[in-house]
């Protein structure tokens, strides 16, 4: 054996939530739609004779339906393999100066390993003690900014204001704003792409669309960032977007009616489970998201996550600094969460 | 405007074959296979209320399949979005030295696209007056060492020992056999994994398995590789095989009747095709792949070329030093060829 170990990048890989294969499961802990994708996605016939030829490079399908459906040009959207794919690209691109990007410390947890993996230094910034974002603490010299608005875990959204303020001070980087869950009750910053360039909004198919499983996400931005970001996308590989994700994709996007009407299904649920949630002695965070993040006065979180585990009730639980006593627990259907606050109870 | 321009990675994008969109189009332009998928794909219902819910991050059905087609352990099977995200990932991983990788010069033309990108320094060895690649030009010290086998554009194969010289003088670094095209006649070096543990044999569903719209990839490779090939890849994407992927990826591997049927329609279809333009003047290198690689004694590749385009036959033209007098041309249905034929008894 040689020595070609020590040549290898080597990484502290991220770990997803778990995908429990067991059917008669609860599953709280990966911010799924409980709902099936629209009806046009389930009943759309793909021609698979046509996988033996290569997909649309460009996706253009799928790319002119977002532009419609966002109002811009098809020059400002960039698509990828989920939203994952298009941040990972958005950071090799874009964070690129070797100077610290900056975050906050309580996030999506993908920000600091991609960084690491692209060996991009980084600072975090701790959320105030309201976990909230403190706008000034982007204000400084850096090499880019990336926040999820609402944040994750804590569901917090912050008004478009709150982002005005943060790319205004940063016209020489670029500014990633991941709105993954943005339709839960969150204020866009699309109407910002009007008034700065170095501004990118990036979405995904995998919560309010129901498709995690097609791997679809994109970004909105200017033509020379989105031009830029399919540059890289073009020398990494050619054909991210295969037939079915460009065929179902462009089918959900277009099924707006199902979309609203899943999405305000989810919302009333979430309603209905923090008051419920809080009866029981909970503090929840102001939730704008699909999931909630919750606290109970005496028992520990952990327990709670170990316990609701037993009972087949999953739910994501962090052992971090800060957030170690909070769960983050996913809305599904009104019976799941019925489930879960009867099993709350019972523990309780 | 800000200066944020100047922080941007920026790339020369890799130029894909076209992908025309009109109907009535010979297109011999980007090595597809001209037959559907297997009947076992193309009947497959897959579960699309499930997209509501992640993948399985590890695709485990399709790397299960995968491993026992080819008589490994399943951890020595890496999946990914195509071949060449399975080669990007691999590129990332593994040609981490900071010294030059090698490759040859006429070779897939990503190799030095993906290096460029990630910033990893290369020399390319020339392929002798035959085309051929010399296994002595790869002994010397490098980073690392990747080549087609068979090779393209040119479709020659070499044998499994010299596979077996190049990886043997390597020792220290990681040697990719990118066998994309080894199905339609080359020798694969998949034995050799039981000797050498920096050997890493990467595959595609989109040549011999008609999938090209599917993007699916793999790399076989002792346990070690494949698990540092993962561990990028979890940093990067938790979730690249999306459920369609899986589901008729897995189907398609299991159909091993069909595949060898229109392998063999497809070589078949070669040695006819070679035969009929060597009588009309042209020089054809020695095949192993879905493609042939030819010039012609008297007409320059680049009139041919843009006098098939004009006649809606599609093939491939490389404007690069040493190649530019000659044609890929992908394998077609016998159809396709005699029309092709036909077109060029016409033009001479």
């Amino acid at each position: 054996m040689g020595n070609w170990e020590a040549n290898i990048r080597k990484v502290v890989p991220y770990v997803p939530g778990e995908q429990p294969k067991e059917q008669d499961i609860i599953k709280l802990n990966t911010n799924e739609n409980p709902y099936p994708p629209a009806p046009e996605v389930l009943n759309k016939q793909v021609e698979l004779e046509n996988l033996r030829l290569y997909p649309d490079p460009a996706a253009t399908k799928l790319v002119d339906a977002i532009a419609e459906y966002h109002g811009v040009d098809k020059n400002q959207v960039f698509v990828g393999v989920g939203s994952d794919d298009v941040l990972a690209m958005s950071f090799m691109t874009f964070f690129n100066s070797g100077k610290p990007i900056f975050f906050p410390d309580i996030t999506y947890s993908f920000y600091d390993v991609w960084a690491d993996m692209l060996r991009i230094p980084y600072e975090t910034k701790p959320l105030d003690a309201d976990f909230r974002i403190k706008a000034s603490d982007y204000y400084g010299e850096n090499g880019g900014v990336v926040f999820p608005n609402p944040n994750a875990p804590t569901g917090i959204a912050e008004p478009v204001e709150f982002v005005r303020d943060i790319v205004s001070h940063n016209p020489d980087v670029i500014v990633i704003v991941d709105e993954a869950y943005v339709d839960f009750g969150g204020q866009t910053a699309l109407p910002l792409l009007k008034e700065f360039d170095n501004l990118l909004v990036v979405r995904t198919f995998s919560k309010s669309r129901s498709m995690a499983g097609l791997r679809i996400g994109y970004a909105l931005g200017n033509e020379k960032l989105i031009g830029y970001l399919n540059d890289v996308k073009y020398s990494y590989n050619s054909y991210t977007m295969d037939l079915t994700s460009i065929e179902l994709g462009t089918c959900s996007i277009k099924a707006d009616d199902y979309f609203k009407e899943m999405v305000k299904k989810v919302v009333d649920t979430r309603t209905w489970f923090v008051k419920e949630i809080e009866a029981l002695g909970f503090t929840v965070l102001p939730s704008s998201a699909n999931f909630v993040f919750a606290t109970h006065k005496t028992i520990p979180a952990k327990e709670i996550f170990e316990n609701a585990r037993e009972h087949k009730i999953f739910v994501r639980y962090f052992d971090k600094p800060r957030i170690d006593n909070y769960l983050r627990i996913s809305i599904g259907t009104d019976k799941e969460m019925q489930l879960f606050v009867a099993f709350l109870k019972t523990l309780l």
